[in-house]
């Protein structure tokens, strides 16, 4: 049976705990702040009845989770060390050198970075190689993605490892080629933000109005299709290869603060060609069918969970 | 009963199309193209299964609509019009210049535009006062969000006028106080939209990873939370508050390739307070107890519809 650590019992560190508690993992968990086993418990018990409606595994339960001050004692004895500790890199990489210090040689160790790459995080330590960025996303116990980033000096076998890890308990796994700050999904999520700020900051509208404005249109698409394949189906019968040349000449427009790529011939087929591979399988018309379905259905259920409006409109 | 008038039969006057004729009212429409009425008559029985299963309006009936090739004859008798030709300013100026002049003087107009202002849209016409722009999502016939922006000539009465006929035909209108190019949606999915095109310029990952890591992490949540919400559930207890203090220095870094606002004590104040407001009446945690009932529902659903995975990852 893997031994599981944790490290650093924040927001996200407590994710983790309550998903890998609910497949069935006995854990360790470390912090130096006071109160931390406290809230840690409270947090666990808050997500314990969403676990418990996703399903438990067998023998799964909170009493295996035990809380340990000493960094060096909880994760001597660990298969798989999760990192979360507050995002500063001089800070993350202190706590990843006396974790590499403590635990066994071959202990696997994730670290939960939204935007630090691998690289600087294993530069220093005795064995770099087992350790990956494994980003996860806020609920951890019920979101099911897990970025994977190896550094340069982490090995095919420990990337192996970690996929092996995460789909073991319940995650979708998505390994990124290569290491970039904010890895894939963080720098849409930051785009967003940053196109946000200026809209309020430029009073366009309100943060609920910016909300509204996703909620109630494409972000309702986006829980099922993401960016490319939203657009290969607004592109009709013609798809993404329709689509790149009606939208393309609206990437010179001013539409957002940021600059865009400029199209090139190679971009168009990338981007062409993902999105017929993707679809493999499906016609355009089976996708659209399914979206529909789909959306319906999210329809019908997101309108008990929307937020209640409060902004008076100005007419 | 109000006589509506569709000029433009692509994918999203189509869309309009079957939402009008679904809540139960007559439809002319109109479109140059050869073989337009053909396509439109498939368009809308294609979406019609969707549009009954949302719920048709007494007397609804796909028979209500009638296709007649003269621009002018199509909008003369009419009191509600939307216009949806192709997305070139001075193609739709001509167009609405056409309208203004045969439809009755008091007659709405709506533009479907994307991301052209209403005031460069009016700027010609005798009735300017009666031009709003009405963005849609598509598919229209589903996505309850329109987003109305009145022009520099648009009057009060006119804005109120298309609240209440949108809203009629069952949609979520969110008023634009200031006009500005792409409007509020536009500019944050070109946002996205821009950001990944770098990603897949630059190799990190291809289309269909980019989409992946949106639908099985952020995406599911935006379909109930928007950008705002979201941060302000990832503070914790603390909300925008906390969160802008944890991660405002993250606009500072290289993690998009979108400049960021200067984060100000007055922008501050103006996403925390709309933060709170928007959520008032709710506690942090009935937020919370909210978001993960619905993401639990959410992630049982969308696993149905969710395309098969097609790409090899490179472990």
């Amino acid at each position: 049976m893997t031994k599981i650590a944790v490290v650093g019992t924040g927001v996200i560190g407590n994710g983790w705990i309550a998903r890998m508690l609910a497949q069935g993992y006995d854990v360790v968990a470390t912090d130096p702040a006071e109160g931390a086993e406290e809230r840690m418990r409270r947090a666990v018990d808050h997500a314990w009845p969403h676990v418990e409606a996703l399903g438990l595994a067998e023998g799964a339960s909170k009493d295996r989770l035990t809380f340990e001050a000493d960094l060096s004692e909880a994760v001597k004895d660990a298969d798989f060390i999760q990192e979360n500790v507050p995002e500063i890199e001089e800070l993350k990489q202190t706590v990843l050198k006396n974790i590499d210090q403590h635990a066994k040689p071959d202990a696997l160790i994730g670290s939960s970075t939204s935007g630090i790459m691998p690289s600087e995080l294993q530069a220093n330590l005795d064995h770099p190689e087992r350790v990956v960025v494994a980003h996860p996303f806020h609920p951890v116990y019920i979101l099911p993605l897990v970025e994977v980033v190896p550094g340069k000096q982490t090995t095919k076998e420990f990337v192996q490892k970690a996929k092996d890890f995460y789909e073991g308990i319940n995650m979708s796994v998505l390994i990124v080629r290569h290491e970039i700050e904010g890895h894939i999904a963080d720098r849409l999520l930051e785009a967003i933000w940053r196109e946000s700020l200026h809209i309020v900051n430029e009073g366009i509208a309100t943060t609920e109005e910016v909300d509204k404005a996703f909620t109630h249109g494409a972000g309702l698409r986006y829980a099922q299709y993401g960016p490319f394949l939203t657009f290969h189906l607004a592109g009709g019968e013609g798809g993404m290869r329709h689509m790149l040349k009606q939208f393309g000449p609206a990437l010179k427009k001013p539409w957002t603060k940021l600059e865009a790529p400029e199209l090139t011939d190679e971009l168009y087929e990338k981007v062409v060609s993902g999105c017929e591979e993707q679809s493999s399988g499906m016609t355009m018309s089976e996708l659209d069918q399914n979206r529909n379905e789909f959306l319906i259905k999210l329809y019908d259920l997101v309108q008990e969970y929307w937020p209640q409006e409060t902004t008076k409109t100005n007419v």
